[in-house]
Formats: structure tokens, sequence, C-alpha cells
């Protein structure tokens, strides 16, 4: 029997008729046709999202989610598995890259620990949605049981809920999780059906000998396990964070909340989201190419043109959270520009 | 006898003590290093301008130039020559991107008629520091006269001097004026002894067979002349907004107030005032590389790396403030995230 999961509902398309008459507008803003380069492109998919010609993107919502991995105990990341939960409590006081930009471009900021392996106390901004003392180890067994996965993609629900009930017109997802390079280069070899060499990368600073052993751990954890069905795969190489996230998009996807996608791991689970509802990607902006190097691989293959390419490779939602400016000048002079008509300004 | 002009004064360089203070700083803040990519290299270079490891760039000043050019005559342009004196009511107006751009960054924003080929009533927020009603027809004769070149190079370092008088932390000049690319690119060619073929193209929208007539026009007035003195070029095939520009970013280099600059008709009088003075260089960020072709090369040729490619041609300053918040973010990460000792995170 197949029970019925609340991510099998279905998501929208943005609105034809809007997109339409933005397009439309555009031709007749006071400038040459064309010559805003894709900030016409944002401003009509916005309007057509938001069902408006005058779009606007002031209120954004970023969720951070962190977990840890099981797999760092083979010896796949530079830094050491307790840095995760020193990262929420640095998230906690205001201190990490996210805070900065989030404060910088004044969005609404939440953390949510879906998973470290050292404990946490009370932390303020931090929500406690553990779903285990990390994942288990994927190069032996799955990550994560059913229920963890079921767990993990409803905090990604929840957290979407709460930015819509917020009035958000955009979502971010960010993470952060010692390890979680390996788990989505994993997800991403699996569902795209590639040897570990093709996608593997340095993640927080691996040098050469460190890639390769990492090559070699992912194809092992891919000899016991390769598939191309999303939750499957989500469930034996994903982390929480990357599951979360996948909840996350699925649900925005379903209120029609536009999602501003962030570097490599947030790419995978947008990967394991899109196989499952194709659909998701007319809500999907993608914002930079990360200096990861499956990275430009899976924008690729979701036939994603990121907006910005500034070498970043953090994680953390710092991405998206840079572009946010860029999305808002596009609403804003789709919105506020003068017509021909209106400023009586000649044509060609 | 030679006279000494102000342009000839000195430009200083950024701190090369704080600029090795902030590299050592960005090593030390909580994220792998590296990973903030070019907002590493941002902040240290703000930091340097400013002489500060608080570097911040809130206070950014906007000045657009305005001109006509006689080599409209040629028939260089997709819009007729009144939409530069069109486009300065619509910027009084507040209906152009840059007005709306520039409200969404918070900036400062003057216009400077410089020589629109109309007259032009009294408006608000435009400075009327008139040349001449439009340059020569360069294809003939010189662009301008020596005296309109010393005027239109001080309606920029006026502006400057605005600038800094009001405490900015950052200059962006941008432009309007009907076949400004056809005296920009003639400007290029020249300086860069190239052929009009390398660098010409569509401008405001003009089709393949406008742009071979644009090729032909700039060879036939590089035939005439052809030079690699900075101002005796300027003067030559020059227009009056390119010349404040160039005498705008002069000033801001003496000044040590940083410039952001924008796109291919901004990038020509950079190259004009770099020829001037190689120092310059230090002062400068680029902010995109625009879909006109000849920007590419005279990127190359500045050794500019732009920080972004939106596909952007509008010209207006547009290009810059949409940079604007980049830079804030670089300075606001440079300034304001922990370090691993203060955060309390273990590293690698």
């Amino acid at each position: 029997m197949t029970t019925a999961h609340w991510y099998d509902d279905p998501i929208p398309a943005p609105d034809a008729t809007t997109f339409a008459a933005a397009q439309e507008r555009q031709t007749q803003l006071t400038k040459p046709p064309g010559s805003l380069g894709r900030l016409e492109e944002l401003g009509i998919a916005l309007a057509a999202m938001q069902r408006s010609q005058q779009p606007n993107v002031d209120k954004v919502w970023i969720s951070v989610f962190a977990g840890d991995h099981g797999i760092v105990a083979e010896g796949v990341s530079a830094f050491p598995q307790v840095v995760t939960a020193e990262m929420v409590r640095n998230f906690a006081r205001g201190g990490a890259a996210i805070n900065v930009l989030a404060q910088e471009c004044n969005t609404r900021l939440e953390v949510i620990n879906v998973g470290t392996a050292s404990p946490l106390e009370m932390l303020p901004h931090v929500l406690d949605a553990r779903v285990g003392h990390g994942t288990a180890n994927f190069m032996y067994e799955p990550a994560m049981t059913d229920t963890q996965l079921d767990k993990a993609l409803h905090a990604g629900r929840a957290a979407a809920d709460r930015a819509a009930i917020a009035d958000a017109q955009l979502f971010i997802g960010g993470e952060m999780g010692i390890g979680n390079t390996t788990s989505a280069t994993a997800i991403a070899c699996s569902l795209l059906n590639r040897p570990a060499k093709d996608l593997t990368g340095p993640g927080t600073g691996l040098d050469a000998a460190g890639i390769s052993h990492k090559i070699h751990v992912i194809d092992q954890a891919l000899a016991r396990y390769r598939s191309q069905n999303p939750l499957e795969v989500l469930q034996q190489l994903g982390g929480f964070e990357i599951a979360a996230l996948a909840g996350a998009y699925l649900r925005c996807g379903q209120l029609g909340l536009p999602i501003l996608v962030d570097g490599f791991i947030t790419t995978a689970a947008v990967l394991v989201a899109v196989c499952l509802h194709p659909e998701l990607a007319r809500w999907l902006f993608y914002t930079h190419c990360s200096a990861e190097p499956g990275h430009r691989q899976l924008l690729d293959t979701l036939e994603a043109q990121p907006l910005l390419n500034l070498g970043m490779r953090l994680g953390e939602g710092s991405g998206a959270a840079v572009t946010v400016p860029i999305l808002r000048a596009a609403a804003a002079l789709h919105a506020r520009m003068a017509t021909f008509a209106e400023a009586g300004v000649s044509q060609e």
C-alpha cells in the first residue's frame, strides 16, 4: 500500500498572464530594449511569481540547517567535526558570515539544529529539531532511517511554513555541517550516475591527497548503494540538513514562495527535490557558481544560470544573501521605472 | 612653456600597512580561508583605501554626466539625438533606471548637463555645466576645443570635490549621450591602436547594417586623427560627458576616493585617465562586463576583473549602482565577522 506524503502535493506554476504582461511592460520602460540584461528576466519572473507588476522582495527569510555526518570518520574534511556545533554557537552570537550578511540586507535569519553530533545548550535564534546525533557512516550503512528522513524533511517543511506565515517574499536555505560536501557529492554522483572523480572537490580546504582520498571514500559508498530514486538516495547518502533543505524547497514550491538557491550543498538538495517534482524548477533562482568544482555540473544538469560568480564556497546561505540586492534591484526597476509614454521620451 | 594643470597633481597609493593587516585579518575570520572568494579581496582593498579594518561604503555618490555628440549626424545611433535631453528630464523626475537604483541602494544622485544639443529648462537635481551645444562632428574636425576640454574635465573634477565634501566613501560616474558608444569606441581604437571593427558594437540597438556603417564612420574619423596621447584623443574624438568622467576619476584618485566603474563608456574614460596617471588603477573597482562587445577588450587591457556579468548595457551608472551592495557586503564581512579566537571555533 502506498501512503500519501505531504511532499507529493502539487506545485503550482507562476502566473502566465502576469508573465506576458510583464514582458510587455519591460519593452515600455525608458531604456533600450534588453539593456538591463538579466535584471529584466528577473523582474518578469518575480512579477509572474507574485502575480503583480509591482513585485518586491523586501521580506526575505533565511533558514540555516545544521547537522553532522558519520562519514567524517573516514577523514574527508579539513576541519574537525566539533566545528559544526561551534559554528552553531557562532551563528547564535552573530559572528558568522551569514549573520553579517543577513543584517546587511535586512533579512530574517533562523538556525535549525537538525542533528549536531555534539550536544548543544539552548541558544538564542537556534531551534532544536534534532533528528539524531549526526548521520550514520554511509560508507557502511544508510545515512539515516526512514523515520529520520521523514523528520528531517519535515523540519524543512516547517521552516518554509514559518517563512510563509511571516509573509516572506523569498526563501533562502543555508547549511552548516562538517563533511557535507562529501554527502552532497555522493548524492549527485548517484542521481546523475557519475563516478566520484567527476564531481569531487576540496570542500572547506582539502589538498590533492585529501581529494583523492575523498573520491575513494565516495566511490566505496557508491559501490554499496547507488540508485536514481531521489528520496532513497537522500536516505542512503544524505545529511539531515540536506534532507531538511529538500523538504523546505518542496514546501516553498507548494506555497508559491520563490527560492534563492545558495551553493553546492543546497544545489544537491535542489537536485533531489527537482527529481521528485520537476515543476519546482519554476520557483528557483540560482545565485552563484561555487568554487567547488562539482557545482558547475549540477547547475548545468539543472539548466541553471547563476547570477554571480564571485568564487565563493562557504555555504551558510552566504552566496544567496549576497545576491538578495540583485533581485531587489530587478523588482524595483520593473515596478518603478517610467514608461516612454509617461516620461515623454522618444523611441527608436 | 608648459603650464601646470590640476590633473597633473599626484595620486596617492592605498595604505600598504593596512593592506597587510587586512590580509592577516581575513585568515582569522570564522570561515575556511578563501571561502568568501572575491569578497575577501574587496574587503582587503577597501580597508587599505580607507586605512581602517572597519571599512564601510554606506555613503555612495553618483554623478551622471549628460552630453550630445556631433557624430550622430552620420546616423550612428538607434535613437534620435533629442533623447539625451528627454532622458535628462526623466532623471529629474525620477523615472530612469539610475533613479530607481540610487533610491534602492540609498545613494546620492546628481545629474550634470555638460552639453545637450537641445536647450533645457531649469530642472531639479540637474546642474547646468554646459560646455557647448553638443560636440562637433569628429569625422571632420576635433570634437571640442582646448577650452571646452578644460571645462569638461573641470566639471568632472567639481563633481568629485562635491562627493568628497559630502564625505562620500565611493564615487560612481554615469553617463547619458546619444552617440556616445561611437565616441568611446573611437577613443579606445585610437589609444589601443586598433581598427574600428575590433571594438564596435550595437550601442543602444543597431542592427548588423547599422554596425557596419558605424565601423565605417569610426574608421574615417581615425583616418583623420589617431594618436596615443590621452588628452589629445579626448579632445579630438571624445564627448563632453566622457571628458567630465575622466576629470572626475582623476580627481577621485587625487582625493583617495574609491571609484566604482560602470560600463563601456565609463571604462573608455578610465582608459584615458589611466593612460595619463597609471596610479589611478589602484582606486578602481570594476562592476560588470557590458554586453557591448568592446568592453571585454577594454577590461582586458586595463587588467580589470569585473564583479558582475548580468548582460547589462544601459549606462547611466546603472551597472555600478547594482554592484554597490556587493562592496557593502564585503566591507561588512571584513569589519564585523568574528575571528576564530573570538568565537571559540577550531581551525584546520
